[in-house]
C-alpha cells in the first residue's frame, strides 16, 4: 500500500493512537487502513463412498489436486461461498453442506473452512474454468503425493479417519509456516 | 474506495475479464482492488456455572453487554486472535478454547468466531480501554434485555442450552438483514 484509497495521498506505516500495532495512515485525512485475514470457502463434496476433488488449471500449484474453494465474498454467508466455489471450479451442485475443518495459516493470513457436502448426482460435476480435471476418488484412489495444499491433505485425512469411526465433527486446526 | 492503494490514480467500479462482480479498477495500473468478509474472533469465557460479559464502552452499542470480540489480525490464528480480544477487553486468561459458534452476517460481511473458554481465576478480570464493567452471570442473571448483538444472544442461547443436555458441539450459523 503506498497511497491513501481515500484521499489519493501518500501512507505511513505507523502505530496509530491507542493501538499497539502497525497501520497504513493516510498522511493528509489520517484514515487508517486496516489489512485482516481472508476466509478461503470450500467443500469435500461425496458421493457415496467417493470424493470430488479438482486438478487445477491455475496458479500456484497448477496440475495437483484439490478441494474446490475460494475467496469468500462481500455479502454471502460461509456456507453460500462454500457452494458458489464448488459450483465455479467443478460445476458441481451440493446439498447438507456440514462445516468440517477450520483452518488458521497464519504466514499467509488466511482462514479455510471448509464443508463436508453431499453431490446431488454421480455424474453432475465437471472441470470450471479453474480446473483442468474433475474425478471422484475411492479413498486408495487419493493422489496423496499430488495435493495442492497441506489444508487439502489434512482435511482428507480427518474425512477418511472420521469415516471409519463413523462420528464427524468440526476440526479447527492452525498450520504454521515450515521454519 | 476512491484512489488506487498501488498507483494513487483514480478507480471505476467495473466487472473486470473473467470475474462476474464489481470491483474497484484501477483507471491508470489496473489492479483489481478486492474487498473481502472480516473474522470477528472472541471468546465466552466460563467460570463454573458464570459466563463473563462486558458492558461495551464504545459506540455502536454503547453501555450494552457482549461478549470480549473484535477483528481477527493479521498473522494470528482465530484462536489466538479470540484470546488475545479477551485479554484486550475483559483483562482476562482464558485457557482450553474450543470452537463454539460460527456465525455468518452477510449483510456486513462479517463471520464470527466465537470461543468457549476456562477463565483462569474467578477474580482473574476487568473492565479494558473498551469495556465500561465485566462481572460474572449466572444464566438466571444474564441480562437478555441489555445484550449488544443477536450472536451475543444466540451464543448465549445455545450455551445454556447445550449445558443442560451435557453436549456443546460446533454451531454454524448465519443471520440475514430484517427486511
Amino acid at each position: 500500500m503506498n497511497y491513501c484509497s481515500e484521499c489519493g495521498a501518500s501512507v505511513t506505516l505507523k502505530i496509530p493512537a491507542n493501538d499497539d500495532r502497525p497501520r497504513f495512515v493516510c498522511d493528509s485525512c489520517n484514515t487508517i487502513h486496516y489489512q485482516n485475514p481472508k476466509i478461503v470457502a470450500g467443500a469435500l463434496p461425496v458421493w457415496g463412498e467417493q470424493v470430488l476433488l479438482c486438478r487445477r488449471a491455475i496458479n500456484p500449484r497448477y496440475g495437483l489436486w484439490t478441494l474446490p474453494a475460494g475467496f469468500m465474498e462481500n455479502g454471502e454467508t460461509t456456507e453460500q461461498a462454500a457452494a458458489r466455489e464448488t459450483r465455479e471450479e467443478a460445476n458441481a451442485l451440493v446439498e447438507n453442506l456440514q462445516l468440517y475443518t477450520v483452518v488458521s495459516l497464519p504466514h499467509i493470513s488466511q482462514v479455510y473452512m471448509l464443508y463436508r457436502a453431499q453431490l446431488l448426482a454421480a455424474d453432475a460435476f465437471s472441470a470450471g474454468t479453474e480446473s483442468l480435471e474433475t474425478r471422484l476418488f475411492h479413498e486408495d484412489e487419493i493422489p496423496w503425493d499430488e495435493l495442492a495444499f497441506h489444508v487439502v491433505r489434512k482435511t482428507l485425512e480427518c474425512f477418511f479417519q472420521d469415516r471409519r469411526k463413523g462420528s464427524f465433527g468440526v476440526h479447527n486446526l492452525a498450520f504454521f509456516p515450515p521454519n
